[in-house]
């Protein structure tokens, strides 16, 4: 159910006014009219699809529609006030429950890829990470290794006890990459890519939804909105910084972000400051941030020998500086009443 | 070939510059060094694929790396100094002949879809609109009628004979677009979905691309030059505006971004202010605007009843306001000595 | 008299209701309470100073407040609805009357200002300007030549038959430029400097307000009613580029804010090309948008050695391209029914 | 002394490089051919105010120009490794010290005043803020009660034993506000006010600069740079938002530019996050997240009755809400080694 305001013009005719509602109620809607006397005002309560779908604002002697509900329905905090948990392979994501995901930007040679799991999980990482699918700006540039990627990625998380995350580009690749991973990953680029959205939503995996580069807030939650209307409920949001124009850091990292998504949400949402700075001189005090601001975990690319990464080397941390900053996030966790997800004896075993 | 300059730092040394330098000539490239009196620098050229790939920036001892040719290679003007002519359907943009894509935002029913084509035909349209697939923000929005939508569009315009362009977001929906379109539309939302770009530049169908809402122009080109490097040479890029901070139009039209294209790639390039503005009072004089700053073709929402379109309703024209409106656009072309776009008498009959 | 609406959030008490009216009312002005069936909605009208001075929003109860009168009032077309005509020394701007405005960046040795005089007048333009006080980023760049520039900048002027136009930067100076200036800049940077607009807004001097960088219509517009409300109705707006995220220009041209502003206000408002590229070949295309868009003028950089010029020189244009552009102005111009202006022969005498 | 890289054009031929080295070398700078294979570099070398003067971008075969080294250098991290202290009325900023600014938006009522002053400093702040001139985009708002404003501010301030700050916004201004205030604030919208800066930089008061809406970092150094080549050693930063497209907060809280400004000056730098969000629900979370990125205080809006604030009421935390984020943001700071700065004995007596 959406509720939206229809403000009228100032010299709208009462004819005008009747047409308006007549529109209103054709649909099926309810219009709720209040005269004032300087202006006329019409409330509209009805079905969120028929609003969505209706354009309200072309009729003649509509000034402008305010929405007073979100657009959003099953992901608002109205829907679901306690804070959602997601498990992704034992660990959780969520209410207290911080995820620590590490590794490298695209998923590398098999032996380099254990040697970094081994670093990340004794440094203190939860879940693993690396791309199979890589979108790059250039199609000159590596594009990713594909399914062999995928089962190099889920052995070495399997020899280190962590379950593995990875992104999905092709709607026709959702179904291999559910075979191999433990949460699939939807990148910035991809966040309104409507249709990729909605076969992950078909997949009762864990998905990690990261923010475009210029979407607000609402539109982040309307494509989460359209995972969780497939029936799958299992989301993680990331904020990885929006578009700016300073360009002394990659994106603009909008910490802020995690907050409002808290208010407006029960999606546990993360930060990954990798993205958001592209500097791994930024990186630690970013990611600090965002466990200051309430993130429910960091995501962040790891890789033992940045300059020989296949993709965004500059961007990562050495294992070394990786385990120092976990050190500092347990901390700082440990203020916030929160504590670092580790899978529980029963999954472990 | 790229070429890159590389920036050492100012406390670099000696076994740092060499293995910079080893670095690139292990990688088939050429290294070349330069010692200023307060800075050293080391060119390096070779193949976009391989400096592509590797991270230069992540050697120790490099301060920045600035590219000196654009990375986009096909899509330049330097690979192609002539402005390119695409045709869609007998129907030709660039090198000074004008697009006039015009229809509403989403098919509609058939009966309408004709009284529309009939109408934008007799303003001065030369390409017909419509989408059959549509992006929506919202999952519970119309989401168009798929093939059914394909079938009408192709009728209408068959029927008033103007070509016909329509979006595809799914790359499993090329083939069938491929067959019912005379041209295939990339949405803004879907620029930098690089798989879709792979498929549509397998086919040999015009594409018009839409620029992102915070692509740069080199993401354009970008884009661009996925389409171009799998051997589909016919792209028409879109200006349709970009994220901005005042509300006041739904996006900030760039039409600077036209005249910047024009200097750096041989591509024709059109502007759509239907979607940069959202406004129907604007579209006009941004439209004359695009046409002056030297846009091959103009994009543009419309609608015999906006209030009654399955979508985005309130921004489209009326049939009669777009008529005046390509008469302006007319006086305008000819002032530049540019003409709109007919098929031509071999291809009419 | 200023309109808002006052949305109460969904879990309004009605002691909260009450206290909001007590509120409204305790402040001289109207409130007109709205019972909907799902939300209450109380309208406000009152004086614009106690509405803007009363942090509505932060009674408890109330969830948002929608302004839905303009907050400016002087400016706005409700107004004024013809459009205004501003004389800059016989010169007018507005309703149909192009101003060509051409100059140096900064004001140069009296010899060159005289040469530079000479050939932008030849060319067709019809204000001359030029920069006695700098704004500079860097204190250690050159500042501008005060008083002294403004002698020269006048007597160029009057020698070649132009009123003459220059910035002020400091409230102090504004008597000293009004007694040199037919018009008086303000610069973007300045243009939320309430002294300054307060200063200028008691001369009686035609005023060019250019928008600042990141200043929305509502604010470029807010920023004139500050001058207006001092008793100065001189004034014309300038776009010259917000800032955007893509450096392959100075800033972002947004053409589409001309068209908004001359929906919104009576204000004459014209274009700066050169500032809002900041690339000589941007210049010609782009003024010609603008002119196409609406704009009632063009401000361009113009200098005869742009590699000596004393600030700004790369994105000034030569005399000649000067001259091939307002030729091109000029059919323009003809088509759309406008004129470049000239000094009326009771002037020029 | 600055140094730059003047990038050459490939086509770029024998007689344009030698006028570039000559236009170079008549300034009395020094030039550096590098010829490469493929593209031609210059370097040079001189004193800033020349490079910074001479349009070096518009020689022609001219490409580009790179500066290598930061265009300011009072502000730089090279000029002055260690972090700068400064002392306001006894209280440190910076190298571990931690600024705890609240108060009011605008000074109120003296009783009022007296009151906010006792509970900000109960609550753990150690410096009293409060407008006594105020930039309001409305000429009908509240503009600040002036000298009165200031005496007000100085007894509470007096009587709480916290220095006080105050913003200024007219130099003609900057001498009686100095007589009161123990720092002088330079809003948002003064920060390209270079006449402003320079006037506060010629009194020897510690400065609070605040970070324009649209300003890079590297135009927020400059102007720290304008206050500091007056001879005032006294500056310290704030970020408080930059310009986003997200209306869902104010302003886009940029604290990556905190750990951005730590590695490239040595200048002091604290968070607003008020004004960054303007949303009281956000200011503690993005308070914590500014401490934990590495800020070196927090400067908060505090009013006992937001509803009846004279300015930006809605964005103000009230007394018992600021106690308990001091609380937070002292736990935190101890964990990272800092401690909120009081007034030592000495001072205090």
């Amino acid at each position: 159910m959406a509720v939206v305001i229809i403000i009228l013009k100032s010299e709208v005719t009462e004819d005008q006014i009747q047409h308006v509602i007549e529109r209103v109620e054709a649909l099926g809607m309810k219009a709720h009219l209040s005269r004032g006397t300087y202006r006329t005002i019409i409330g509209v309560i009805g079905d969120e699809q028929k609003i969505g779908a209706e354009p309200l604002r072309a009729i003649p002697g509509v000034m402008d529609v305010i929405p007073v509900l979100p657009p959003y329905k099953l992901a608002s905090r109205e829907a679901h006030p306690q804070a959602s948990i997601v498990d992704v392979g034992g660990i959780k994501i969520g209410g207290g429950n911080l995820a620590m995901i590490a590794g490298p930007c695209a998923v590398e040679e098999p032996e380099r890829m254990m040697d970094i799991a081994a670093a990340v999980k004794k440094a203190g990482a939860n879940i693993y990470r690396g791309g199979a699918y890589k979108p790059r700006t250039s199609p000159y540039a590596f594009q990713g290794s594909g399914e062999e990627g995928l089962k190099i990625l889920r052995e070495a998380g399997d020899a280190h006890g962590m379950p593995v995350v990875t992104e999905v580009m092709d709607p026709r690749c959702v179904e291999i990459v559910d075979q191999y991973a433990d949460m699939i990953q939807i990148g910035a680029r991809n966040m309104q890519n409507f249709v990729l959205l909605t076969e992950v939503g078909r997949t009762r995996k864990p998905v990690l939804l990261k923010r475009g580069m210029s979407a607000t807030i609402e539109d982040l939650l309307m494509s989460a909105e359209y995972i969780l209307s497939q029936g799958n409920s299992q989301v993680v949001l990331c904020e990885r910084g929006v578009k700016g124009f300073d360009k002394v850091t990659r994106n603009l990292y909008d910490v802020a972000a995690v907050a409002v998504v808290k208010g407006l949400s029960h999606l546990p949402i993360i930060v990954d400051p990798s993205h958001a700075t592209g500097r791994p001189d930024l990186i630690p005090p970013c990611a600090l941030a965002g466990v200051a601001v309430g993130a429910d975990g960091v995501h962040i690319e790891v890789h033992d020998c940045p300059e020989r990464a296949k993709s965004d080397g500059p961007q990562a941390l050495l294992p070394r500086q990786y385990a120092e900053l976990v050190t500092q996030i347990r901390k700082l966790a440990e203020l916030f009443g929160k504590t670092i997800s580790t899978i529980g004896p029963e999954k472990a075993a």
